[in-house]
């Protein structure tokens, strides 16, 4: 089996995945259980890893230059490998987000703004819920509920950045960084598509105007193709008469 | 009589009705009044709820589809039943934003500045109004006046964002964000408009350029066309001359 | 003398009392003066009082129909009468801009530049200076010097609004309004003028080949016009030379 | 040798020092050396200064009108001769952004997007570290370490603003002001370079169609120049034929 049709196979099983651990780290983080559904949701998240790690080890023995695989793809060995960068395998979601696509259908601002909505909202949760995981215990820290994360990443991704909460720890502020980073993007395709949009509403206009002025060029050059073809009739006829004469 | 004729019917009424709860609730939240006048604050509010309450009823028994009319329109019993999601009712001045519509006349942009305007007034106002509501009566609250509530929503929806003010109630934070996506929505409106306009002004003189390239093209078409005219009356004179030779 | 003709002489020295009316108020509300400076600079600002209070007399006077431009006036009649809408006397300070205008070249994007550049300096600068008059012997102020002034005005025109200063009463509320709208509006401009450079400079492609085709056409029909000369030329040989036979 | 071709040659080695100056000047601040170390870091940062004082002499010589030269370049000699200004030395580093102009490639918006993320960042991290180097010894500064001087200008530069971090000295603030800026221009390119993309992808279809009414046009005329063709033909075999006759 190549690598592609495995890649193909497991891209469902993967999201699956992805969302089960979204599920299972949610509850871990907001519920914060003691006892045995604690260990439960523990053993879901060991069992998820081991999930994602036997995929990384088929596509690394699948690859067809196994090396180059190992060195372009070495920051997949580390969402796999270091604990603290668990959140990432919720990148897998983007899967997700391509099928969002289909349901933006064959127009170009429509899935864009499909794209966004749905990167928005998993964007923004996931922050939170990350933020909130490591914050909780730092002394110091601010953002120590579901809710007040929630909050946070709202006001970090529309950019308004009240400073009522904040993060204080070095992971959490590179995850605020994304979080900023993402909202300059959201402003950014909103205002691109509405500028967009209008430029061509506006434009409609013009191009229909060009169009009829195609037209009308089309129609004098069928005036002047039947002009000439009289012409070259009345110029046979006149051959013709002439060649018995 | 059919559902659509009795939401023509009925649009007015409901935005005149919807007008008056924005003022009467304006007045219960802003003056705070007691005894007469405050019970007849609520008698209105009362009495609007009741004519929402008719209309919704109505619809119900119009549509033709009935179940799949109350499955789809499930939002509007909640606002009717839920007294916390009176303030959604205020979605009925959209219809006053329909008005507005023509006030900004055919074009375009016009129209989309004059919905921005007109919406960006109300929802800041509504905001301020409820979050005030909700607000004032908690304990670490900080949006306790019409002032500070106006000014809260002014600093969130351009998302400058002081933090001078910020809402610390769940609902509270719900109205907030909703603001922010305002604030968004504002700054791309308002960047697209003024791009779409400069486009469109730098775009007039190449359309010119363009359009001017299709007449001259045009006058070529016209000579070409007369000087076969000329050909084939040339042609006949001679054709005819040799006819009776 | 016409009211036109009046504004029209009128401008420049209505400009020069409003940068006198910058320089005097600056230095009274920074300097803070006391015993003969502060005689000195009220003096002035009473002086240029009755320069602006003589234009509008005269204006008035001038008038077609007096009361109608009275009425749609009576804005300037307010920024005459009370002192506390003094500052916006600084409206004259538009002619300026009428001015930088000339300077940004005839240029659409250019003119737009100098214009944001222009209003941006002079609406800080004034929103500061304004700010600072009024809050400053405000209890539970926080913008007391010149410097933390302009500092604020800077982190609130770009919408970053820290939240280390910010106004606390009602009229430097809503001058910090009139400041964020301002930021909004800068970001908007410098976004699409941005935008509308790279449109045109990708659609300059564009156009340049529409053009070629035009051109191509017109070669061609160039090529059709000789023809036809030819034609006729060869059938007025012919005709000429059977007239005679 | 003429000063474009110092330049030229200078332009290098520069850029050069520029990148040393910035480590030197990133270890003095962050690492707060003490002993040999202070004093070979120290040493290191005049030699630099030497180099930028000998280039600032020879363009001075070399320049073919002096005085001229000296008073349109008056900024140069300023940041050569005030330590205050040295961060600015770090402007030479746009030699490299000329470089990574290359590697954006050909497309215009390539180019920008290259130009904007190296911008931001080196604008980014030389402002945190001269911001932090002036802020840290101020009584009542909350700038005082390396992280938080960084975090303090992400969320500067995405508008965030939380507040949780300010300068509160002249400079440190002149230079916060700058990282707005940069912050407006961040926005605007990222929504530009995005809209100028959307209008260009939905413009493609426009343009298609407008070229393929040319190429109708076009086939058209072709008709039209061959049924002239045969018609000259047949004209001049008329002709030919008669001439015997």
């Amino acid at each position: 089996m190549s690598q592609a049709s495995w890649e193909a196979r497991a891209e469902w099983p993967l999201a699956g995945a992805a969302i089960l651990f979204l599920v299972v780290y949610s509850m871990q983080v907001i519920g914060q259980p003691n006892g045995t559904w604690a260990v439960i949701l523990l053993t879901v998240i060991w069992i998820i890893w081991v999930v994602f790690l036997v995929d990384y080890a088929v596509r690394l023995y699948l690859a067809e230059h196994r090396r180059r695989w190992f060195i372009r793809n070495i920051h997949e060995l580390l969402i796999v490998a270091l604990p603290m960068l668990r959140p990432l395998r919720l990148l897998r979601l983007i899967t997700l987000l391509r099928t969002l696509h289909k349901v933006g259908g064959h127009a170009l601002r429509g899935r864009l703004v499909t794209y966004v909505i749905g990167s928005v909202a998993i964007l923004s949760y996931v922050a939170a819920l990350t933020v909130l995981d490591i914050e909780r215990m730092e002394p110091g820290a601010n953002i120590t509920s579901m809710g007040d994360a929630l909050w946070w990443a709202m006001a970090t991704i529309t950019t308004v950045g009240y400073g009522d909460f904040y993060p204080v720890t070095i992971v959490g502020r590179l995850i605020a960084t994304a979080l900023m980073i993402g909202g300059i993007a959201v402003l950014g395709v909103v205002t691109a598509t509405l500028a967009s949009w209008l430029v061509e509403s506006v434009a409609a206009e013009t191009t229909a105007e060009v169009e009829s002025g195609d037209q009308a060029l089309q129609n004098e050059l069928a005036e002047v193709k039947e002009q000439l073809r009289l012409l070259l009739e009345s110029n046979r006829t006149t051959t013709s008469e002439k060649t018995p004469s």
